[in-house]
């Protein structure tokens, strides 16, 4: 079991995320390619120690919306949403190879996130423009319960798959995220995060809002890495991950 | 000789340039690449017209201002200049590559050419950029009377050069372009478009604003792409150049 | 009956539409604020050109999305929509009173349009945006058979109302516009263009694509701005409208 | 003597300065206008709550350039320029008068700021721009020993002038604040701060890094709202000044 981190969501003057402080303690880092946050400057920085700490480099392009940070919703068309991915995830390569390193997987943001695993259709846009760009990506996508009908897509595209899961987020019976308006959507303790971390380390299940334990094939738990107790939840995930490995 | 032509500047919804009509008259395609002009959909068109008609792709990085279409000149660090070009150049490579093909040369567009030119502190972080990233891709320059320091800095970076001439611009004796502001600073008529091309390519040699002969050592004539005389200018061109060929 | 066109909408060095051709013919000017199209120096030169021909001024905000021209559809909360409203429409305000004229109504753009054409939550978003900036602004919104419904919410807000009808589009029976993918949806014909002003302007109907007429309340009439025929189109609608008129 | 700040500079997501705990402290409230930083929403939450400390609201434009926080010079023509600053200035008076309040004064921030100080063409363009818009807005500009002749430019525009004074910056002989990349540039102690703040509120005067008295006519002082010790740093310059007013 891996860890993913989102870094490099700095943009210009405007800092984001304690890179820094989180960068040792995790496997794969998923990097903003400048659409929805980061710019040329902070990607090579970010690339940079990702590098020095041995840690996988994932691109991260998301919709073109820096004031809403690819979060909302957009109306992006087939082709262009090809265009903007195989753009971002070019642009991200072309830092990599200045550092004599690269991209290993692919990892969408937010809303295009989103919208690419509850709109298949979606999903195989984004696989066609991965496959097209470079079929030794992998794409990383979230470990749900109708993980054959993804693993048939991909396999349509050659590419390789990650499955995540979310150390802090209460599923629902369906093995989805529950909405962040409910009021338990987000664990709040580190017991709750650990306890969920070390079930799908050991057993490979959740227990979902309804107390059922649920099956998540995941062989990555993404992981935070901005908010005040960011930096201490990631290295007792570290723990808990590192122990079960043993 | 060949002849370069600035492509696919339209931006979304906005058109520029009339590159279907263009393209099967140059060699060399310099394609915008995001940030001064285009867009993702857009480069991914012009990529597929440039493949078309076997025409090179040359990657066009330009300063982070679209209103101002890359032509204001900006006051940007070494490392960010650096980056940005990274950044523009992978673009660009990631949708070539997209569509199995490659970018064979960078020129950098309008005034982070300008400036490029004019201080070769700057030309030297464009070479760095360009060499880090991949030191086949070839960098267009103008070709000016200080070639040999350019030259140099080149061999520093192991780079190959392509040096560039205009064919419709009155040249002042110190072999820079006049300034658009001077009233002939543009030749008008198509008969001193082809007289400066023919000289330049069978002689290499150019007739500057005091009427002395110059020696400029291009292999590569840049042409224009808009405006309502752009297409029969470029067919008189391609003409006169396949003449001085035969 | 009045005729409304959308203007301003270059971008930079993009050029679109024929403004300073059309302008003479129109009533309004529907201005765009630079979110979805146009840019300060832009909005100053057509607020100019406006003035010159005593046409009156509409503010015309978009979503924040040059690329896609805001005619995509994006998840706006109400109070960034609201935000985005007050910022554009002050934008034309400051540029107007810098030129000593004013911006009489506002026309919201694009996507922005016809969510708020067929989610009346938006709809009372858009006037309360309006209505705090400026309750003397009138609201420029398309004449749909709900009007009553759309009056009564411009009532709340102490809003005047400004009905349009297209002058080119084909209508569906339930007074909508047909959607453009029908091969019928836009009139290509000055015939039935004219035939489908002078019936709103003589009778306030319009015949539907079930040739069934619809009665449509409209006091201004779309007319566009660009395209090879606009300038042709927009005189004869001109004729139609003022022969119905006298 | 008063004292402002630069307010509301987050930009979507991110988050900068510490707004909230200033606000309280300071009399004038230059708000950021969404070309160096700032979006709508961020305007509208910063107008209200300058609005709840009686804080007077000054329009603070910034040139086209978010990623470099529009501290880059960059060459914009006159014409923009002009157009640049009214259309941000009524931005940020739409959002304004949406919450019944106004704008009290202009003051450009960043390389626009810069560049009109050492160059008073540009520093007239800016003045025309005000005045054009509304000649009962103040200009805020920095008490430079050069004052009768910026007072001459406002006199021609009927501008009323701020003259402002930095409270943590260390004066060269001649009244320009020394470059940061100087070691002493920027006072790092709150006695320093407090001993300029005093002599600039008691004697306006201050002394120079040269150890020279130079004489300085503020009507108000610049303090900083982000930085870890920003809070208290405003706290002690504010009681200075309250102190040496009383």
């Amino acid at each position: 079991m891996k860890l993913n981190c989102d870094m490099g969501e700095a943009f210009g003057a405007w800092k984001m995320g304690l890179d820094d402080q989180i960068m040792p303690y995790v496997d794969q880092a998923n990097i903003a390619c400048g659409f929805h946050a980061s710019d040329p400057l902070t990607m090579a920085k970010t690339v940079a120690l990702a590098k020095q700490y041995n840690v996988s480099i994932g691109a991260h392009p998301g919709y073109p919306d820096l004031v809403g940070f690819g979060r909302r919703n957009m109306d992006i068309a087939p082709a262009e949403l090809k265009a903007i991915i195989q753009y971002q995830v070019g642009a991200l390569k072309g830092i990599c190879e200045s550092q004599n390193t690269r991209i290993e997987y692919v990892k969408p943001h937010g809303a295009m996130y989103n919208q690419m695993m509850s709109d298949f259709s979606k999903l195989e846009t984004v696989m066609q423009a991965v496959s097209e760009l470079d079929p030794s990506l992998a794409l990383m996508v979230m470990a749900i319960p109708e993980v054959e009908e993804v693993k048939a897509l991909a396999e349509k595209y050659q590419l390789t798959l990650y499955f995540e899961a979310f150390s802090d987020r209460l599923y629902s019976d369906e093995g989805r995220l529950t909405p962040r308006k409910q009021a338990n959507a987000v664990h709040q303790s580190f017991e709750l995060i650990e306890a969920q971390v070390l079930q799908l380390s050991q057993h490979g299940t959740l227990t979902t809002e309804s107390g059922q334990p649920l099956a998540v094939h995941a062989n990555t738990i993404c992981v935070h890495g901005d908010g005040s107790h960011a930096v201490e939840a990631v290295k007792r995930i570290r723990s808990v991950v590192d122990g079960a490995r043993s």
